[in-house]
């Protein structure tokens, strides 16, 4: 599916899904790490078709998130390498298991994180490396940084930040599409 | 862009990749966090195709992530509220707005997460709630949880897993993509 690039937004979220490409990449950064590095290895284990495959891996080295090295001279042949921004990826796949694991596993985990030391299962959650305490809605929020643009400050640190965890208002009641447009823009400058 | 579903899957990240759709997906529940809710502002922060856009909000609601709620009897009018599934989403984002800054931000950051008390940059990292210990490579492993399918046991169970950390070994050399695959599977099932 075609969609507008996310590249040029100013969010860095936006930026990173940019660059992860589809889901496809992250199934394939996945396998990666557990140590499948060649082509039919990635094929067999994602059974995908080879084209989209290598697309998708085509993407993630032009992404920098992987690198193409070559293991074999003759034949040649090559493998698929994690870069350290592709490392650096990690920390949202294991929040992507925690919260599969907690939403969508009526049976049971099928993938655990565990602790090489203890064996004991691991609970990754988020949290400040400076202050040591757990990330949440109540005691931190999103802001804009020093590179943000006046979209940015528009989205961040209008009154719909403070709002966040508030239901909406009765009296903010638009009366059409245009009216909310021009309503919603009005209370982004406001903030 | 038509893709095999991950649902059926056993991977609790192919299954959460499933529920959260496409990249829309991921930048509606950052606006939504953010306090947007309804229809208007929505579509207005993110420059998104009305059809697009309920597509998605359909999606999320579907799945659980979003809820569809009145907040207007006449005229009738509906806003987005984020459900417990979806504010628990909020890690991941929070890792993609980390990986974002780090690597896709040569400007700078353009929005940040700061302390509610203090007012200081938060830096969010992945730590074990049982141990307190960051989660690392080198100290932490993903393995078959107790619903692990046979697939799963061999993607996580195999050689694999303890080759993650070290580069491809000569002798494995492949004569050709049959060969290839039948040697995958082999040394999946060997581990």
């Amino acid at each position: 599916m075609q969609h507008r690039s996310f590249a040029t937004q100013d969010c860095p979220i936006a930026r990173s899904l940019e660059r992860v490409g589809e889901w496809w990449s992250i199934l394939i950064l996945r396998d990666v790490f557990l140590g499948l590095r060649r082509f039919d290895q990635l094929q067999k284990s994602l059974e995908i078709a080879p084209n989209m495959l290598a697309r998708r891996l085509g993407s993630l080295v032009a992404a920098g998130l992987l690198e193409r090295s070559r293991y074999s001279e003759h034949p040649q042949r090559y493998e698929y390498l994690p870069t350290e921004r592709g490392c650096d990826f990690r920390p949202v796949m294991w929040m992507l298991l925690a919260w599969g694991n907690k939403h969508f596993s009526p049976g049971g985990a099928a993938v655990v994180l565990l602790d090489k030391q203890t064996g004991a299962l691991a609970e990754p959650i988020v949290v400040d490396r400076v202050s040591g305490r757990p990330i949440s809605d109540s005691e931190f929020r999103m802001a804009p940084g020093p590179a943000a643009d006046e979209r940015t400050h528009h989205r961040y640190g209008g009154s719909a930040a403070q709002e966040a965890s508030k239901p909406a208002q009765a009296e903010e009641r638009p009366a059409s599409r245009q009216t909310a447009r021009r309503f919603a823009g009005k209370k982004a400058k406001a903030g």
